[in-house]
């Protein structure tokens, strides 16, 4: 049986997150009943990240495996006539057979998105915060989370692996007057990650910390040093590289 | 009374247009409701462009006479606290008597956002086309709409004045694989004209016409050559210049 990975923008606002739960509507699940339907058989799809509830997502990858699709372009096409207008699926290619969406995946992007103003077009799309905030300390704490650390203080607790061990290729900010994102790359996240991160930072510019809290968190491992997770309306899965 | 210029932001998709009406929700009756409020006397305001129900705006411009503002700066954070969450005021400032929102404006400039392909978050922020179009016609057809030319064919027949001349300095197209962005600049604008331009240059993009469609679109004035207005959810008044 053939291997297919599958590209997909999606809203996250109305989803509870990426993975199937009873009576919840999620975006593995939706995908799952529409490529059932569409194919004919029982799918099961997996997803390089697991997004939790109102996180979006530009670039998420996944895999299925099905019975040969003839035209991958023509099959794209009536998939996306099939889904629900706040998931779309980008690309559709075959894959060999040992490639996995999670497990196959060699650094992961994600996007924070934060206003720094009030705008109409923002809403469930990004954070907004208030007030002044010092971009030269937020900036001097990000760059300590570069580099092979172990997360686990900015990990959801009740999630928590042995091994919290994550390589930040690249952690920095782009900014406008009105709008700030935060982009990190990594070979790995952990729960709740991301979220943690950018909260504690907005914290630290807010004069909360000195930017060597990031220090602490991470040599403690203790999220209870860290700042609250910063509202997932703000998150963006935004690509999964393989190679 | 010293007047005030206002620089707006709006979602249209819940309003009935900029212009005030009776029974209806417009940002022109939003803004004097809540204006007149805070300043504690009727205000009257007029804008710049008057938008069409479902219609952006990124630039709006407006102005209102009232008593004197101690701090503009303050009170354009207590007037966004009032406002509705899909109106943003960005700048107050005085401005000479004999400034007009609307007759001293020398250029205006609209987008109209067309989706190439369907992702979750353009839903009331696009219009949606599917299948090829012809780009190379496109634009040959675009670049006949520069310079001064008789409008009155990308004019709402009901909604015609004497003189239909307009100055159009720029016309022209950003693209990508996903989105295309029309973008014009002119001296002034006839009532649903960018998006009778957009409709009319589509269809042309769909081999309905040749690019000379144009052409006999403004020799005639005639409304009825012209392709049907595109959806009001793709329009954006980007901005208003005064000098």
């Amino acid at each position: 049986m053939p291997r297919y990975k599958l590209l997909l923008e999606y809203h996250g606002g109305n989803f509870a997150g990426w993975q199937v739960q009873p009576r919840e509507r999620t975006v593995q699940g939706e995908l799952q009943r529409r490529l059932g339907w569409l194919l004919g058989e029982e799918i099961s799809v997996s997803g390089a990240g697991r997004t939790d509830a109102g996180v979006h997502a530009l670039g998420q990858a996944a895999h299925f495996d099905s019975a040969p699709i003839v035209s991958p372009i023509e099959f794209l096409e009536r998939l996306n006539s099939a889904l629900p207008r706040d998931i779309s699926a980008l690309k559709l290619e075959e894959v060999p057979a040992d490639f996995h969406a999670r497990y196959s995946a060699k650094r992961k992007t994600y996007h924070y998105r934060i206003a720094l103003a009030p705008s109409p077009f923002i809403a469930g799309l990004a954070w907004q915060i208030h007030g002044g905030t010092d971009w030269d300390a937020i900036k001097q704490a990000t760059t300590l989370l570069e580099g092979s650390h172990n997360f686990a203080g900015f990990c959801l607790a009740e999630s928590r692996k042995e091994d919290c061990t994550c390589h930040v290729f690249r952690a920095g900010w782009a900014r406008d007057e009105r709008m700030a994102r935060f982009e990190i790359t990594a070979n790995r996240f952990l729960h709740r990650m991301v979220r943690l991160i950018v909260g504690t930072l907005v914290d630290i510019g807010r004069g909360r910390w000195q930017p060597e809290q990031v220090f602490r968190i991470l040599d403690s491992g203790d999220v209870r040093l860290a700042g609250q997770a910063a509202v997932p309306e703000g998150l963006y899965l935004v690509s999964v590289e393989y190679a």
